[in-house]
């Protein structure tokens, strides 16, 4: 139990930017400084070419993540005056399946002169949807061969997960693919960087393997047999191309080297937590040391997750990890592939440049939009369909409606993507007793969470730290420092709300039986579009 | 027939405006002037009042088709330099069915102080949708009772028709049907403006009659045991509030009044044609004087209508009318309830001001819109459900797709829409031989042209006269002055196109096979949102 207060940094890497977090093991947060990537998301053109990239493509710049977080950890030092020295622990958490092809040193494909004008070089950002087929194909051939990791993620493996984007860079630049010497996750990439060390004893952290690898603590990743089904020259890609340690965040992942320690500004020699699934922070970020909490990380996209006391198969949730979010607990993850993104898509559609007009209006209209509906596959559905070639829809459209009706109709489809998600889990026996909000969307969209109570007919307690996930990768590099003994009094520490701090929303019991209704019919539409 | 040419007068109604064209009986366009209502649609306040009218009513003021048809007949006068005793005959087109309650002396209830503050003394626009119950009652209780006036209509009354308005201000304001001397069209009341006489001999147009007042030349309209089932106040409304003669579009109502004359600066006693709904002025002014011929009247709805030597009852065509558009063919008439009103509403919902970036960008947009589909109901659909309860809807949508993808694929549903249609009517064993499109929109919308005609895979001839209703109202005005002795001759000398001035649209072959596919998508989500 820490007595005088330490002092940690968080690393929180979104998909546009990322944020440093300075907080003290009494959770008190020190300063905190947000960097966006100079590349942000790459779905245009290369970096330096003309090379039009492919619908459905999304990649990044490796170096982006080095030089942003380190410009974010050197001004966060300087916002809160702190030395150097005073950093305990870092922790790190990452968008996931972003993942990259490496040589043996660690140096990314990209970056090197061969491969820089090569799409399937870069980076594949989480939300890469080029494995289309490559997913039909995995899904079809471990659906044929019975294989039993698919009962822990619902029986469908993921159009964004890590080894269908091995797989379609296999099938799609098979020289890229025979060029590569380690596929890794990009927050075990970055750890990598941080600590040094040859790629045999490389960090990979039991989360991202867990809920994006088809890893087990058991069984390990999938076995050959398996590998070679889906296509011979995979067979032997873990033991060839997938060097390194499986290491839990919580645990030191090694030590910061000299360079990056000049680099970031730190003390060479503080110890850095195996990265975490950005989402999977929110958990320790938001205060849930409890099993039966669920916690929902609502940005882009939206991870749904709760710690559990039973281990329970429930057809459509994507993933269930012993200890894959907190030690001692059988962690689930849900989520919904497109929230802000959605509702930015729409502010766009209509031509406005902020959402004032469009949340203001929303507020106004009545529960059911005034007849407009929609169904929110706007990036596919994740839970529970596991399908990224879904799409969304508006139906009940008028001349009377204006976009701030399909806005709000586009909030209550979400909302209702998310009660379906919490009675699959209730029918699954996996008890949801409390809600919490976090990431950054609660914060700045009251409505959004007034409109997720009311469809849920649960108050939602919204977070106060608008660093959820940082502050729990801050909360994941003070175990691994060892400030704590257990992740428990750590959560309880570093990220108990202050009384006052955080917003209770209650539902409306009057819109209840109008919801009721209309979740109806968001289920009626759904399973005609996904039929 | 015509040697020395005569000059006649085509009124054309619209939604937002009136139009008055002066052509010469060898069809050359003289001058043509447009002047727009001072009130417009009335669809938020009553004027001069605070009074906030409910959702779907859309009214006019009366004395808006007075004043502004006298001005623009004034103004294209003066444009023509012509002389008011050269006009030799008036023909008269109006939106249908709009209509309006009267006194005796055919003074409307709105104009009255005692109810200038009731919204539904005011005259209902076609497109008031406030009979929603009042329709679905009417329909039941002729399906109940089997009357055989429904195979004329497709099995449907519908929403926009005469007595589904009467019937929802006897519902909603009885007082106001208590005060009601007459009920009428719009068409025929201007027209009873015009030649002045009795209310016993105000000339009711065969057409208006036809078509939305569920008349029938052999039957007359609906007799007194249907109205007492539907309402027992409305059992002798044809008898008591409905009084007049009924008249062909092109067989003079009755003379210019001197009052009216000085008004519009035209002679008295200049013979005035009955009316006609604008619509179906289109077929004679697109030059269609053959059967076979579909004619497309594009704009904020679409009419399509044609000619046939054979009657048969198609399901869901809304009417098959004798001598309801030219006299000794059945006049059959579709439509569709949303086209130009559809894109325009999308055009505001992407926050545009005009359609350039819409139309340059859907262009470039391959059949199909990059996978968004629609369904086009955004005010209902007309032809062939007859239900105006129906809903638009978009579906197939992804972060990637903007505003051109969206109007791309209403364009296209919009034809898919019409190719329904066109199926039907063949199915029925109507031939449809010929496609003219005529109305505002295919002149200014090239594209929705082209992708009609790929969806069809028929030609689409585009009739040069912007001004096809006017034209067509013109010939009507022509045939009451007696200067032709039929109705073939009439168009034919009036309103066939000069060589090279008609624009011929030929379908894309390549696009066919796409379209096929598209087209059973998009019945298979109508059927679905019709359930």
């Amino acid at each position: 139990m820490a007595s005088t207060s330490k002092i940690l940094l968080g690393l929180d890497f979104g998909t546009e930017s990322v944020r440093a977090l300075l907080v003290d093991s009494h959770g008190v947060e020190l300063s905190s400084t947000a960097n966006s990537y100079s590349h942000g998301q790459i779905t245009d053109r290369l970096p330096g070419s003309n090379i039009q990239l492919p619908a459905l493509y999304a990649l990044q710049h490796p170096q982006d993540w080095i030089d942003s977080s380190a410009k974010a950890t050197r001004s966060a030092l300087r916002k809160a005056k702190i030395q150097s020295e005073s950093v305990v622990g870092v922790g790190v958490d990452f968008t996931s399946c972003t993942m990259l092809p490496t040589k043996r040193d660690g140096t990314p494909l990209c970056l090197l002169d061969e491969f820089s004008n090569q799409p399937l070089a870069w980076p594949k950002l989480w939300k890469h949807h080029g494995a289309v087929k490559q997913t039909e194909h995995i899904n079809k051939i471990a659906r044929a061969r019975n294989e039993s990791l698919l009962n822990r993620y619902g029986g469908v493996i993921g159009l964004e997960w890590f080894f269908p984007k091995i797989l379609e860079t296999l099938e799609h630049a098979p020289k890229i693919y025979r060029a590569t010497d380690i596929w890794l996750e990009a927050g075990d990439w970055f750890v990598w960087q941080l600590v040094g060390g040859s790629a045999d004893s490389l960090p990979r952290s039991t989360c991202q393997a867990g809920y994006k690898g088809m890893w087990n603590a058991t069984s390990g990743f999938p076995d050959r047999a398996f590998l070679k089904a889906i296509h011979p020259e995979i067979e032997n890609v873990v033991q060839n191309k997938m060097p390194g340690r499986l290491v839990s965040p919580g645990v030191a992942a090694g030590e910061l080297t000299q360079s990056m320690a000049l680099k970031f500004g730190l003390q060479q020699g503080t110890p850095i937590s195996a990265a975490i699934i950005d989402a999977h922070a929110g958990v320790p970020g938001a205060g849930a040391s409890t099993p039966g909490t669920l916690v929902m990380v609502l940005g882009t996209s939206s991870c749904h997750m709760l710690n559990s006391d039973v281990e329970r198969n429930v057809p459509g949730v994507a993933g269930v990890v012993k200890d894959g979010i907190l030690p001692g607990y059988y962690g689930y993850e849900t989520g919904q592939a497109a929230v802000g993104d959605a509702f930015d898509w729409l502010r766009r559609l209509a031509g406005h440049a902020d959402f004032n007009v469009l949340s203001k209006g929303a507020a106004t209209i009545p529960p059911g939009a005034d007849g407009v509906g929609c169904i929110d596959w706007f990036h596919g559905c994740r839970t529970p369909l596991m399908d990224g070639n879904l799409k969304g829809a508006f139906y009940g459209l008028g001349l009377q409606h204006r976009p701030e009706h399909l806005y709000r109709a586009l909030l209550e489809a979400s909302a209702f993507g998310l009660r379906w998600i919490v009675e699959l889990l209730r029918e699954g026996d996996v008890e949801v007793r409390k809600f919490i909000a976090t990431g950054g969307l609660p914060h700045h969209n009251p409505l959004v969470v007034q409109v997720y109570s009311d469809v849920l007919g649960e108050s939602i307690m919204v977070h106060p730290s608008k660093q959820g996930p940082a502050l729990g990768a801050a909360i994941l590099g003070a175990l691994a420092a060892g400030v704590f003994s257990s992740s428990s009094s750590a959560i309880r520490a570093m990220a108990t709300p202050k009384t006052g701090e955080a917003i209770i929303y209650k539902p409306n019991r009057s819109h209840r039986k109008t919801y009721d209704r209309l979740y109806g019919e968001y289920r009626r539409h759904g399973d005609f579009l996904s039929q």
